[in-house]
């Protein structure tokens, strides 16, 4: 079959002939992959940032966000049968590791991340396990959700930690409004009833905030006039503030943007939080780390894309343009997310 | 009456005659105070490193660490009447705004704080209000328990937001077992059943750590090997780390020692917190602000005073001797929390 | 000034001349009602059943959701001022009870109940205290929110308990879908993104519940079809039902139309739970207690209504037609919420 | 192998040889048993009384509390080995349904319950599965902690459901001092530190509960008396009142002695909770099902355990005497927990 492989860092991915993926443990699931999503972190994986973290095996295929179709399943395998269309929790968690065992899979001390540190997505087939198999309900096809499984999860998994605290009348800001942040607008909208505030450095990504619920949008200048803007929009700082950018600033900014007791929710990365601890006990705010997203976090953002509620706007290239999307992703040319079709 | 006060920054405080505080408004209650806590931030306000977060009047009489007998009580207090023994809650709250109404006092956005922008406790007698007052138990002398109405209460006030993780089988990391640190411990073991492990440069602290409930104890050295071995003792991190150092490189320390998942909790100040946002979100951890306590946290830590489960090692001054105390305070001469007695 | 006041259980109330209310203490408030609710609790108290719960002293003034505008207030007050629009939360709560300290103001332990063991709204003017006033939002008039003060305030108050388990992909089921439960639905909607089935015996009240955004209705009929119904649209039950009814054989049905884990909320009342504890424990199933709901709990629900997300359906009475007004609720002529208008 | 079986309801069940358990599926276990609980569920199930509700089929082996050794794993088990000493949770579950997903396993879709519904451990060998199993501490012992396994589980469960409403100051009762009520003394000693008051019919169980920790002993007799001691203890009502009987009136009595806002959890079983609603609502009260716990309950249970915090009283009989111990059991002649050696 056809895959999109890493060689080498700082290298373009190929696209090759590979041996097609088999059913290894009773637990195996081969997947036809109906769509694969399109990432920055794919950018930054072809960069060698996540090398020291993950230190992949290369070659290996790229793609961390996948739906399709079951293909073939494990001996022990009762709860997916070939032809069923299901989408891809990103990690193949074990099951019986403390994390798992509490509903923490996205913590499994034993699970491997397609796509990250295994073969992944970008490709005509693939192996998970039964584990990361979410079934879609009615209506819902692999190339509408694929994008769903790593950037929606995470959005939603932050949104959905700090729902208790977003009661009506509490003000939440979404800083970034891109792949990310507009799930995360979305999600918002479904789950809480909190007032919403997008900052974004494009006014076209604002409109989008602006239609999808966002009630005020920062077009961000300088700094201080951001702050400044979002402190009186807010009555004098977010309850949370999501940064869905975590780095050029936007990190330093989100601390200042929040209210005594507020918190600071990073899912964005490349920058550094620094914070004098006086101002940290002073206002008593949180800095809370959100990392991918649970199974059942993934169960309840298909649930929410069912009724309608989250949607992502896409761009499909043929998997063979892979090396296209990719470009044209790192210039910045894609509206919404790139989708891999193979 | 006599008072401690505060002419100007980088000065002693003096030791001198000031008129007797009287009932202003109808919630107003007058204490006789019968002891005043010490605290090392009463250093850092002659320093002058409150007057930016603060900017009190001067002159004013220092104390935000109170306990003693109600004298007098505003025309609408009948929770207390004269005579009572009672410890003061540090902030005079309103009970009206959006804090407020949800139990989180120590945020009331009208409060006064006593000895820190108001006249406190370093004096035979203060004013604060009926919302600041818990009644003591019998058996509990104000001098026994006045330096727990700051620095107990916020060591308690941490250890009682993290207790639900700390479910049995967790680790918990305590860095610094001085004033607020060895009533942490207290806490720790009071309310959960977490294993303790205790970070301190002094051996004679980790002796008391060790009396006090810690299971186990590491002598802190060179940061890697403090490091290494509280991972070892943690099977690979706490859950919690509880810095109540905050500066000096604890505050950098902290979450190198605790486990995915895992937050620190940050109660001492003075450094900063650095963190690169790839770390935050690889390893989804939290830093936690803290401040104070609320009234609930304060009846609660005396509930555990009344029934043995925490107490305060202190060294006596009469209030005349205030300037030793502090200079004894400054040079590490004090074991346990220093206690003014008027 | 007039008033509709209670002289003898088993009586029409009457409509009377009664001295003006005066300020009592510092934290009190004097309103001018601008509308006052009417709910079936008056009808139960004309009928004596709240005497052994509350025992008021009669004659006294009924009306116990109020709305109106600030005429002057106690000597402590500055939270509010006079010409100020206004909703009454229904208790005087005192601010220094221990429920008051954290939040649960509802079981304040030296509250008093207006219109229910004290002087009420249904007047010109009625006494209250600081802590049951919350400020209109701009564009609220009194009339439009007054029967939210208990009757919303009840509905939202056991929404906003049950609201963390109604994730994405949960059911809610929702019994009786009259005043109250229609507010109910309301917030559900505004506050989660469960599915709801409302379960009515009238096809109009599920009408209006569809139209408010309930997803499956069921016309209840005889009790083993309506469970079945239930049972079906809910996959095997209901994580949340809430029981708007609570007598008449509903409080049975209930239990029956949750999953195992599921809960069964309590709202409205008459009638007698009984579950043999084998079901409790075998399904682990919990009956969950709900009265009116905390100041917090009406701020939020004010946030909703100002944001158009809960709209009353009312009938307006001129405040001498209460007569007429509470003939018409009894005999179920009113449609929404029956509105007095001093 | 031998193993004590159930042929017939109503009828003793047999001593007698079965054919040894064997692997079926790849995450099976196959464990040498060390030791089995007698617990008056198998009283119960001998009356016929789970009948209806597991439905078994018979003949079947008993035995729900069971500890032993690894002997065997199937080709998908990496985390346990043969010779491992372990404790078995009561349940098989799946990992993959929705309750198993968010740590709820004991709610799994697909469990099977050996020695309810399939064979269990009153035998030299069982058949378990991988997520099943939790590995002892070093020393602990199979015999030691067998019964944990079901009764101390559901005994711990409930207090860990409890423990973040049992802060200090709150009171707990316990109704039942008895094999289950004698553990959760010690989960409440352990993990809360709540004000404990024991209700129980027999001397010796509350001289037993007072030196386990219990404040304060009630020694049951009329109930108004009863009722009006506990009030009194715990200042008119309990936070959270434990029902280990469930039966015989104490589901009527527990209600009865807790506060507003208070919850009563139903653990033991038999009798019927007939609550009126307007007691629900006016009280704001919750009554709590409660059914064995997760297998983190039993992992935290085994910590405590490992720390001596909590400990079994036991009375062993060879297997073989099974019959004996069942009389025993039934006529009150045991002291404690009765264990089952094969």
């Amino acid at each position: 079959m056809k895959a999109v492989r890493v060689h080498a860092y700082q290298e373009p991915p190929r696209y090759e002939s590979v041996p097609e993926p088999a059913l290894q443990g009773p637990w195996d699931v081969i997947v036809d992959i109906g769509a694969a999503g399109l990432c920055r972190t794919d950018l930054h994986i072809i960069e060698g940032q996540w090398e020291p973290i993950q230190h992949p095996r290369l070659p290996y295929t790229l793609g961390h966000e996948n739906a399709g179709w079951v293909r073939e399943v494990g001996s022990a395998v009762t709860t997916v049968a070939p032809g069923d269309a299901v989408i891809l929790h990103p990690l193949t968690s074990c099951g019986l590791c403390p994390p798992c065992r509490v509903g923490e899979d996205s913590h499994c001390e034993n699970a491997s991340f397609p796509g990250i540190n295994a073969d992944g997505g970008m490709a005509e087939r693939m192996r998970t396990n039964a584990r990361a198999i979410v079934p879609l309900g009615e209506g819902l096809e692999p190339r509408d959700v694929a994008a769903l499984a790593d950037a929606g999860l995470t959005a939603y998994h932050a949104v959905r930690k700090a729902a208790a605290r977003l009661v009506p009348g509490t003000h939440a800001v979404v800083i970034g409004a891109g792949g990310l942040g507009h799930i995360g607008v979305q999600a918002l909208t479904a789950i809480t009833a909190a007032r919403i505030t997008v900052v974004d450095r494009s006014e076209e990504a604002l409109a989008l905030a602006r239609k999808l619920g966002a009630h005020h949008t920062v077009l961000a200048g300088d700094d201080e006039t951001t702050v400044r803007e979002a402190l009186d929009i807010t009555g004098g700082g977010a309850h949370v503030a999501f940064d869905f950018v975590g780095e050029q600033g936007a990190e330093l900014l989100a601390p200042r943007m929040i209210r005594g007791r507020g918190q600071h929710y990073v899912i964005g990365y490349g920058g550094e939080v620094r914070l004098p601890t006086i101002e940290i006990i002073s206002r008593e705010i949180d800095v809370i780390g959100n990392l991918v997203g649970t199974y059942q976090d993934l169960v309840e953002l298909m649930a929410l894309t069912a009724d309608g509620r989250v949607r992502l706007h896409t761009q499909t290239y043929p998997l063979e343009a892979a090396g296209d999307a990719m470009a044209d992703l790192a210039a910045g040319r894609i509206r919404g997310r790139g989708i891999l079709i193979p």
